[in-house]
């Protein structure tokens, strides 16, 4: 449902005894019995509304179930006239609107909106059993001293190994590789109502001399994982101790987490599955 | 942020000696020093856009940041007006559009739309090593014949271990018990340009007579792991290889998954972390 496209009107001819012309929408048909309209060229809703009704009309006759109109915020002007047509906000980013309109009399069972952030916290230790640690100049840590394992916010499109190989770079100059998931912990009301999950990521370091490079950490340092762990804010946090715990028990080479295999897919997305792979052989034949 | 509340004019008199009123917009400042604007009753945009503009002068004098605006369905008049002014969408849910302006001449560190939809897989297997599947009627798997596991998405504010309960109790009937995340996978372009998260749960049936509720499933039964795992689709598609391969060696007995813990927060808000707790003694006492 990704792949919308260009929308423009089409004139349909009707038999040449009628005067008449009938303007309808060009919609994309999507795989569930739906018609998405994405309009690209500033359009006054006094044209737009009349053939939106004509198209609909058509499109209840077909069966069609629901109705996708993507608005760039160039065309934030046909927003209040849709939504007076019945259409809702499903969805929006920066640069668009999409509004959405459940046909039949049924219950709708349009898919739900993204629901959670994601966000890395990087375990980087070396073969000193040393963490790498930061200073936060923002957010809750500002100020607090805390010694805080590198975090940052998943992209759109980021694979969470990926995510925590970059902020690690950007935080501290350290070159990194993903070994393993830790741990990860979901969280509610986060921010604008959506949840929240976080993944504890073990990484080892290529690199040991600290660059530091993001405005947002004031201080970057390797630091003993004992010394780590036994900061008063870590044991006053019951997430940060078992974070801190989990982290020391992999260090000490105890602990088995989920590492990423790359999985084939027919249309060549990237993708990765994350399991405990320690018991690797039966899955080579893959 | 979450916390907005209500916004209504407020007169600000100014000295007896002029004549002018100013009107000023009655914002939540948030913790990022920024302004939350709500609006909840229907305004003529030729009154609200100059008490905006007054209200932005203050606060950009003020030093304010991030002005959000958040728009209810039912004064979508104001959003093109709101444009117009400079404000971009940051995200919408089905009855609000909320709008966004950063105010100084930096770049914005405005925080990210929530960027991933979370679903899950259960795999609900019995003490004679048979596992709870479905067929389902619409989507990729309609008309295939390919059993299943039951599969659902996370609600926004709902937790990945309930999650799986509930979609078992919805598509089956059979009351089950959260054990285990067994794996997930992360993909992305999935939806609208969304990124993906799938967990694959592990549940221990509390009860064995199916009773099919959810009109989305056409038929569902117990099955032998190796029946399951030898369809040809899981055969044949390298993710569903994985999954059945890690189901069948977690029903041997031979694979540690991350099973919950609750957290204890300070606002007492539920929040459960994942990890390998197979050597459990060491967290006990936390």
């Amino acid at each position: 449902m990704s792949s919308t496209s260009s929308v423009s009107m089409k004139e349909q001819m009707v038999p040449e005894n009628e005067v008449e012309q009938v303007r309808l929408l060009n919609g994309i048909e999507d795989s569930y019995e739906g018609i998405i309209i994405e309009i690209k060229e500033y359009m006054d809703s006094h044209i737009f509304i009349p053939i939106l009704r004509a198209s609909i009309s058509q499109w209840k006759q077909q069966g069609k179930k629901g109705v996708w109109i993507k608005l760039p915020i160039e065309v934030s002007n046909l927003i209040n006239p849709v939504v007076q047509e019945g259409f809702r906000y499903h969805h929006a980013e920066p640069d668009y609107l999409m509004l959405v309109n459940w046909l039949p009399n049924t219950p709708d069972t349009l898919p739900a909106n993204a629901s959670h952030r994601v966000g890395i916290g990087a375990f980087v230790v070396n073969n000193n059993r040393e963490v790498l640690v930061v200073h936060e100049n923002s957010g809750r840590f500002k100020g607090t001293g805390v010694w805080k394992l590198p975090t940052g916010v998943v992209n759109e499109g980021e694979d969470i190994c990926e995510a925590a190989i970059r902020e690690v770079k950007e935080e501290t100059g350290i070159e990194a590789e993903f070994v393993e998931i830790l741990a990860f912990r979901q969280s509610h009301c986060s921010f604008f109502g959506k949840s929240d999950l976080f993944f504890v990521c073990m990484l080892r370091p290529h690199s040991f001399d600290i660059h530091k490079q993001d405005s947002e950490v004031e201080a970057a340092q390797w630091m003993s994982i004992e010394d780590y762990a036994n900061q008063p804010y870590n044991k006053e946090h019951q997430l940060f101790q078992y974070v801190a715990e989990v982290c020391k028990t992999k260090s000490e080479g105890d602990y088995v987490g989920f590492s990423t295999v790359p999985i084939a897919t027919a249309s060549n997305k990237k993708m990765y599955l994350y399991f405990n792979n320690q018991d690797f052989s039966k899955f080579q034949n893959f």
